[in-house]
C-alpha cells in the first residue's frame, strides 16, 4: 500500500530519521529524456527553510539516482530516486517516543504495528513528501511529451480565514508570494497571520486550488475510478489533508441545476465544447476538455509550540509543548505536493487512454 | 475499472435500459449466512419513486442471486447479484442520442467510445448504483460478523441553501423524513424547496453527512491508501458527487491547531482516547476508535424540465427539454448509495486489517 | 482472486449446478464489432458431447449477452457473458457432498470454506472454462485488431503414452481428428487407448502443445510480467494442469548452449531475426517476433467408474464409484480452453504495450 | 511491473553497473524481528564465486537497509534492501552495446525500449535476482512466525544429461554437493561435466526440485490464483527459467487416473489425509497439506565462451565470442532464488488465508 499508480506507478520508502527518503517510479517507457535538474528544482519549492513561513530544517535534498537511467534517458527499468537525510537528529526525539502527540499518528500507529519508528514522525512525517515531489517532476516530464499543451498549476487559495478567488495565470504569479498566494492583497494578510500564530506558538490550516489546462478530452474512467475520484484519492493521501471538491465543489450542492449547468455551443475554432465549466472539466469521470479544477483542504499543523495536556503510551496525563522544527501552516509547501500528485494521476490516465483508445 | 476493492472486490456491469445491472461480489469469506431480505431493503430504499420528491419510475429491483450461496450461505465462491430492469423504455431515449445534454457524461462518453449506449444515460445512469447498493447490503453483513459494534448512518445534512448541523442517532429519525433530512424543521424547508424547483422544472443538489460508530483502531494504511482517502476515492466515484471533507473538513482550514487538536486523556473505562474528535476519526489515515464522519457533495440534477440552448453531435444549435422521470435533487436517494460504498470500504478494510495484524 | 488480466480482465462466476456460469470482460475499447457466432463456435469446440471421446453431457451452452453491446459493438462498458446450466441434475450429487472423491478440490475447500457448494463440483468444475472459452472468443477479436497476423492455433500432443512431434498448419487439420490430435497415425492410437479406458472406466492425461505466429516483437515485461510467466500462470489456473514449457522447455535442461543458443541473422527480407527458435519466441520476457511456443500437461480426470477406497468428510472407510457423466481425457476439450485463455494473456499484452511504446 | 505480490508485495529495482540492486517489501505486519545475517546468508549462497562451477565475478553482496527496521524489528512501513554493485567493470561491455547476443534479451529490449541499459544486461542480468533472494529471505522468516512447522528445501535435481530422483531431508546434504545435488554420485557426474563444459566454453541447463513441508491446508486461491499457477508464474519469472511442473508434472501426462489418484483415509493420528501425493500437495488450486513438490527446467546459459555467428544493431554479421565472467550452468546458483520466490509466493498466500478465514 505504499504503491500508487495502475501504468505510472510508484513505490515510496523511507523515514524522516532513517538513512533518507526513496522511490521506485516504475512504467515509464523507455529513452524518455529526464531532466534532473527539474527534479531538484521541484524539490526546493517543497523544502523547509524557504522563508520565515515555513520550518527552519536544513534539508538540502539532493537527489540521486539509484537505477533507471542510461546517459541520461530512461531505459525502461524502474527509475528510482534516493533523498538522502541529511539533518536528522533523533536525539531530539527520544521524549516523543513515550508520547501521544495531540492529533499526531502516533497513537493508532503504536496501536497497529507495535514498534513504529518514533523518530521525527517516521513514516508519518512530512518528509515523505519528498518522493511524491521528486516523482511528480518525473510525471510532468512524461506528460510534457503525451500531451505537450498540458499545464499544472496550483496555488494557495486560503490560509485561516483569509481566502481568494484569484486564479493566477502563470507559476511566476505564485512564487512571487512567499505563502505562494497569487493575490497581493490576500497574501499579505496571510503574511500577518501567520507571523501572530508564530508569536503565540500556534497553526493554521488552508486551501490550495489547482487548475489543469490541456487535457485532452476521454482521459478518465466511468465508474470507480473517475478522474475526480483518482484525483481525491491522490489529494486525501496527503498528511493533513481533509477535504476535496472539484468543479464548484461544496458549493454546488446549493446551486440549482438551471445555473450549474455547461451547455453546449461551437466555438469560433468550430469545437464543440461547453459554454461554461462548472463541472471543473470533467462530465460522467472524464476530462471535456476544458481546465480541471479543483481545492483541497488542510487542517492545521498538530505541532504546536504551546503546552498541551495529553497522556504518555502508559496513560499518565503530561504537559506536551513540542520542540524542534516545525511548519505553522501547510499550505504553502503543499503547493507543490499537490501538484506532484496531480501530475501523477494524469501521466497515469494518459498512459491507460492511449492503451484504452 | 468496473472493479471496486482489494480484498473486498466488487465488480459492477449493466446499463439502465439492457437486460439489468449486476455485482460479482468476490473475496467473500465462506459459510458467511446471508440475508436476502435486508438486499431488498436496502435497494427499496435507493429506489426511484418512493416519494413525490424522487422519480416516478416505477423500477421494481427484484435481485436474484446468480452465483456463490449455497443453503443461504456463502461457499468462498463469487456472490453475484442481478437485478433486471423491468421499466426500461428505450423509445423515450432516440432524441437524446443525438444531442449532447447539457452536464452530463454523453459528451467526453462519445469522444472516448464513440460507440456508448445512448439509453438512458447507458452505462452512466444513476441506475448503476442500483448494484453499489445491492453489494453494499452484503458487505455490511459480514461487518456485522466481523466487527458486531459497527454501524453507519448516512442522512441528508443539506439541500440547496437549507442545511442542518444536527446529527441523528438513528436510522429510524432519518427514514422519518422523505428527505431524509433528520432535522424535522429542515426537513420541511427542502421539501418545501423541492416543491418550488419542481413547479419550474429545476434541480438542486445537496449534502449527505455520514458517521461510523464503532470501528476499531488502526484500520486503514498509512500512505496512498488512507482511510479518508479510499473513502474519498469511493465517493467521488458515486455519479453526481463533488466533495468530500473528513472530520472538519473545509473548515478545518480556517481553525488553529490549538482548537482543532484533539488531545488525549484516559476514559472513565481506562481507555486512552482522544478528548474532542476534530479528526472525524482518523489520524495518519488509521482509524483512532472514535466515530468516522465525513460529508459528501453533490451538485445538482443535471437533466431539468426546462428547455435549454445545447448542440447536437454534428454541432447545430438545439432547444433541448428533457423528457422522462428524473429526481429533482440527488441527496435523498444518494443516502443509501453513500453507505452502501462506506461498507464497501471498510469492509475491505476490515479484511486488510486483519491480514495484517 | 477470480479476476485475470491487467488492462483486458475477466471476472468470472457461477457454479456447475447453480443458474449458470458468466463472465464480464473489463477493458474493452469501444466501438468493437463483436460477433457473437464465434463465441458460440468457441463454446461448442469446448462443450461436453462432441463424441465418444467427451462426456455425454449434454450442455446447450447458449450464450446471452447481459450488457456491455449496443448495435453489434461495444460501449466501453464491460461486457458480459451468461450462459445458463441447462442440463443440471443436483440430485445426482447428493451422495458426493458426504465424500472425500479422491483427487478433487472437495478436501481443501470443504476445510477452507466450510460451505462450498458441493453439487457437480460447484466452483470447481470444469464447467467454469466454458465463462474462459466465450472470454477468450472475444479477445481473440481484439487481438484480429489490434495485431491482424496473429493467428494462435493448440492441438493434442499427447495423451497417455501415445505423442506426437508433429505441428500442424491449421484449425482443419486439428479439428479433423476427434481427439484434437493432427497427426492421424497417433490420433487413432489415442481414439483406441481412450476406447479401452472407457471400458475399464479408468482416465489418462495428456499435453495440449500452442504456436502462436505474428506476435509483434517486445510485447511482455521483463521482470514478474515476463511472457513466460504470463502464460504459464494462465495456463496452471486450468483445472488438471500440472506443467507448462516454453520454447524446448525440460528438455533443454539436458542440452548444450552452443546447441539452444539461437544466432541472429538478417533475412531475406532485410530484417533482424534468429536463424532458430530453441526460444519459443521470447527473450528476457519478451516476444522476438518469432512464434510462440509452449506446452501445457495435464494430469489424468479423477472422477473414475472404478470402485476406489475413500473417506466420508466423518472420517468412515467408504468404496466410492463416480456415477454422472465425465470425460476420460482432459485434453481434447483442453485445447480450446488453452487457446483461450492464450488470447486473454495476448491480448492483455497488446493493450500493455499500446501504452508503454 | 517490477512488483511482485498481492499482500506482501515487492518491488525491485537496479542494474547489473549501476550503482546497485534494491527491493522494496512491502506488506510486512510490524514488530517482526529480522535477522539481517540471515539475509546476507542467503545473498552468499547466490553468490557468484563460490566454487570453480560459477562464475568467478567476486560480489561482496553486502545488504544495507534503506528503511523499514527499528531496532531489529520491522515498523510496519516498508522494508527496503539495498546490495551496493562493487565490482562493476562497464569498460568490459562496450562492445557488447552494438552486437545482439545470441539468446540474450539484448534484441526484444533494444526494439523495446530503444535505450535499454547495455552494460552487463542492465535490468536483464541475472544480478537482479540478488533482490529476490534479498526478499526471500525476510519473506522465509514472516512464514516462521506465521506457520512455524513450514520448510521449504530445492536442490539440482539434474544438470544436462544428469539427473536424480533422489529427495533430500535436509539443506545441509544440499550445500555439501558444489552444485548442490544431494545425490552424491549424480553431484560427482554433474561436477565432471560442467568442468568439461568450461574446457570448451560451452554451457548447459538443469532442473532444480522443490518440496515444501508444513504448509497448512487451504492455502491458494481456487481459479486464476491456484497455488500452482501463482508458483508457475513466480518461476517462470526467473530469468532461464523454461518449464514448471506440479506433483508428477509432465509424467503425469501418460498416467492411468487409477495410478494417479490419490486416495484420502485417516491416518494413525486420526487425521484425513491423501494416502500418496502424486498431486504434489494440491487439490483444485488448494494446499492439502501434503508437502508441496515442484521442479522448475533451466536453459543452458546463454553467454558462450565460444565463437558464434551473429549480428550488430545494424545488421553486420560478426563472430561474437562472449568475454567477462559466466556461469557454466544456471541451477547451482538458481536453488536459492527458487527458494526465494517459493517463500515470497507462500506469504504472500499465507498473509490471503489469515484474511479469509
Amino acid at each position: 500500500m505504499n504503491t500508487f499508480g495502475r501504468l505510472l506507478r510508484i513505490t515510496t520508502f523511507g523515514e524522516s530519521h532513517g538513512p533518507g527518503i526513496g522511490v521506485v517510479i516504475d512504467g515509464l517507457p523507455g529513452d524518455l529524456p529526464v531532466d534532473l535538474d527539474r527534479v531538484q528544482a521541484a524539490l526546493a519549492r517543497r523544502r523547509p527553510g524557504q522563508s520565515p513561513f515555513t520550518t527552519p530544517r536544513q534539508e538540502s535534498d539532493a537527489v540521486e539516482v539509484l537505477s533507471g537511467l542510461y546517459q541520461g534517458r530512461t531505459t525502461g527499468a524502474p527509475l528510482t530516486l534516493w533523498i538522502a537525510n541529511r539533518d536528522a537528529r533523533s536525539e531530539d526525539y527520544a521524549e516523543i517516543a513515550q508520547v501521544y502527540r495531540p492529533s499526531h499518528a502516533d497513537f493508532p500507529y503504536h496501536l497497529k504495528y507495535r514498534n513504529p519508528d518514533p523518530r521525527g514522525g517516521g513514516r508519518s512525517s512530512a518528509r515523505e513528501t519528498a518522493a511524491r515531489v521528486a516523482a511528480g517532476a518525473i510525471a510532468q516530464q512524461l506528460l510534457e511529451r503525451m500531451s505537450p499543451a498540458l499545464r499544472i498549476l496550483a496555488w494557495t487559495a486560503a490560509i485561516g480565514p483569509y481566502a481568494t478567488a484569484y486564479q493566477p495565470q502563470s507559476i511566476e504569479e505564485v512564487e512571487r508570494s512567499p505563502v505562494r498566494c497569487p493575490d497581493p492583497a490576500v497574501s499579505q494578510q496571510m503574511q500577518r497571520y501567520i507571523e501572530e500564530l508564530i508569536q503565540v506558538g500556534d497553526t493554521t490550516g488552508g486551501i490550495v486550488a489547482v487548475r489543469v489546462e490541456g487535457v485532452p478530452p476521454g482521459w478518465g474512467e466511468p465508474l470507480y475510478d473517475k478522474l475526480p475520484a483518482r484525483l481525491a484519492y491522490a489529494m486525501l493521501s496527503i498528511n493533513a489533508a481533509r477535504g476535496f471538491e472539484m468543479g464548484e465543489g461544496f458549493a454546488a450542492a446549493s446551486w440549482r441545476g438551471s445555473a450549474h449547468n455547461d451547455p453546449f455551443e461551437v466555438d469560433a475554432q468550430g469545437r464543440i465544447r461547453p459554454v461554461t465549466n462548472h463541472a471543473g472539466g470533467v462530465l460522467g469521470g472524464l476530462s471535456t476538455g476544458e481546465p480541471l479544477f479543483f481545492r483541497v483542504a488542510f487542517k492545521p499543523i498538530a505541532t504546536l509550540r504551546q503546552a498541551q495536556q495529553t497522556v504518555t503510551r502508559q496513560g499518565e496525563p503530561i504537559q506536551f509543548t513540542a520542540k524542534g522544527r516545525h511548519d505553522p501552516c501547510p499550505v504553502p509547501r503543499a503547493v507543490p505536493i499537490v501538484e506532484a500528485m496531480t501530475a501523477l494521476v494524469l501521466a497515469d490516465f494518459a498512459l491507460l487512454h492511449k492503451s484504452a483508445t
